[in-house]
């Protein structure tokens, strides 16, 4: 795979697409199956809905392969050559990572992005999702491997772990030999007990507790559109925001308005003593709330000493994924911007644009809260690494 | 640290090199009580000449901690730029990793090295070193300590552990909430019980299974001179070559003329049965020579079967750190830098260059044999991460 052509990469990609629109009706079928299962394991209706799969759903998946075999190949980019005094022309190129095992819970789509994305990246990937989906997954791994046959790849680039048993997971995690990363995907308590118990490094996606602070020198309507879009565009996103920061300075003019058309939006408030004094129809937020990533149409609100008081709340409960701030005063938002120790940060816009497709880097398979390797979107180009390759004429070292 | 200047991290190091300087008598008594405690312990001829430092080995850690300040600053340096089409302007910028711990073993001038890198890197630093090295150490702390103060930086971003107790080296390996990184420095026993035990992510050099492999088209001249070189220059780095592969279709003429220039400058050699056969000088390698690093004058030989053997036994026996093709042939160098998948590839050169200075990146922590994050060299650019900047006009997500 290391080797693999972008050609033979890409059409086996747009193979398995086809692969999965023609065998739709076995997909199907297997995922009723999973569904049977789900059910009988009483499963929530929000569980349920994320592991079925019907017709458009099946088309989102193949064209998304289609989408990643557009992407450029990551793979042999020059990413910087130069010379040495000796003679010695040394350049750094991208290569595979390597193995890499993704963990992840019922959402069949992961299967499909995330194989394809290993695909396209030269990198051999297991797959490991939620017990529930193991029928589906089988289906759509199936279509990978028939993409990467026709295509002259290894088939077993592209495995799906073949047991539903819980163990499997746990030696997966400690196949140090054979794996190189580890990639977790889901919610916060599989990440966290994957990255406790894996003896493989790992990217992994921990929490999105985003923020949006509004600055005494915010525009009032950019204040309201920016903080209704990054709260309730879509709340079960890793990039939802989940705390509200108001300067004291300006709540009493920002925050009333700011709130309302919240409320309106059907957004429970939760502030702190100085916030519902402001806005009466909050309810008052616990310490807990600050570090809370509810996913759901809730948000915190707090009134803070202007920036220094932001920068402090963010550097003490945020979770180093996507914070915004909201101003018209360019030094303000270089301060915001430079100090506050996030993957993502944004000057007047809404969270919600933590995403690799909105950041023009095609597909992603997480954003990564980590700070070694990868930080924020982790798309093609982060499941590569690099190797330095040295051309000569016979240098020795004095 | 995060926002120190350039020019304030840069004056912290200078100040430190002339504290080491003008401390030189404190440092040096520190350094026997050390070596006293050592001789105690009945540390090795080898190892007390690690922990001996005196005025001139002083000198090159003042000096090096002065090359540290002329580097240029890791942290800030805009890596990527572009714009989407709803006119979010989007930058990559590089910032550093955060806290880092080092463990390393018994050479104090680790400490000044690995503390003047984070300190310039805008990292803060823990570092702990031999127990035996622990008086030393203590007082090249201090001087980057005073250093830091001077420049009106955080005295604590670097640290030494406080006690020689063990217990403290668990511990640190647990701060998960701490520390972001751990780096092993030392033997490989160290590097590999630390990357058992650590809970945090490391950046680790493991093992230096070096080759050279002298193809069939190889210039006689040039191979007797790099394979000399890659084995004898200094045989305890990680660097120098374990294993010389040569091509069974050559190794009658190329063999001999080689292995005699070894053994003139006193290099053992074990090999398999069809190099024996062409030097009967030498020794007979087992299955455990091939994956042996020796580190010292020992060298294991093996006929291969071109360019496909070669890569196929490196792909086995290989640490993924440096290998060497000698070739006049083109073509085959090409495939050797492509597929042989280690941190560094050589054609026509000495496996030694692989070094941090060589490579023209100055001073360096180590050479990564992982996959993630940093390949190769470790020096002040790998100890650095990156955010994403976002600036917008009010943008929210469709």
């Amino acid at each position: 795979m290391k080797r693999a052509p972008k050609a033979a990469k890409d059409k086996a990609l747009l193979l398995a697409a086809s692969e999965v629109r023609s065998n739709s009706k076995a997909i199907i079928k297997a995922n009723v199956s999973d569904l049977n299962f789900a059910r009988d394991k009483k499963l929530t209706a929000a569980l349920l809905d994320r592991l079925m799969l019907d017709e458009a759903r099946l088309e989102s998946i193949a064209s998304g392969l289609e989408m990643i075999a557009q992407l450029p190949d990551p793979v042999g980019t020059v990413l910087s050559t130069w010379d040495r005094p000796n003679g010695l022309k040394i350049s750094r190129v991208s290569v595979p990572l390597g193995v890499i095992g993704i963990i992840y819970e019922s959402r069949p789509n992961v299967t499909a992005d995330a194989g394809g994305l290993c695909l396209k990246s030269g990198n051999a990937v297991i797959l490991r999702g939620g017990s529930e989906s193991f029928h589906t997954s089988g289906e759509l791994v199936r279509c990978l491997k028939r993409g990467l046959k026709s295509a002259n790849l290894p088939e077993d680039s592209v495995q799906l772990v073949p047991t539903r048993d819980r163990e499997a997971v746990d030696h997966l995690l400690r196949m140090t030999k054979y794996v190189d990363i580890i990639v977790p995907r889901g919610g916060k308590s599989l990440v966290a007990k994957v990255q406790k118990e894996s003896k493989i490094p790992t990217i992994a996606h921990l929490e999105g507790l985003c923020h949006v602070y509004l600055d005494a020198a915010a525009d009032l309507e950019m204040a309201k559109n920016v903080t209704l879009n990054a709260k309730m565009r879509r709340t079960g996103v890793c990039g939802a925001a989940e705390t509200l920061l108001v300067d004291t300075q300006a709540a009493n003019i920002l925050l009333p308005p700011v709130a309302s058309t919240l409320l309106d939006h059907g957004c429970i408030l939760r502030g702190d003593t100085g916030a519902c004094h402001l806005v009466p129809e909050m309810e008052r937020a616990s310490e807990a709330d600050w570090s809370t990533e509810y996913l759901d149409s809730v948000l915190s609100v707090k009134l803070v000493d202007g920036i220094d008081g932001a920068i402090e709340h963010i550097r003490k409960y945020g979770s180093s994924h996507t914070d915004s701030i909201v101003t018209d005063n360019p030094k303000t938002a270089e301060r915001f911007l430079n100090e506050v120790d996030s993957a993502i940060v944004l000057h007047n816009a809404s969270t919600q644009y933590a995403d690799g497709g909105e950041f023009g880097m095609g597909a992603e398979i997480g954003i990564s809260t980590g700070r070694l390797h990868a930080r924020g979107p982790v798309g093609t180009e982060q499941l590569t690494c690099f190797k330095y390759i040295v051309r000569g004429n016979g240098q020795v070292r004095p």
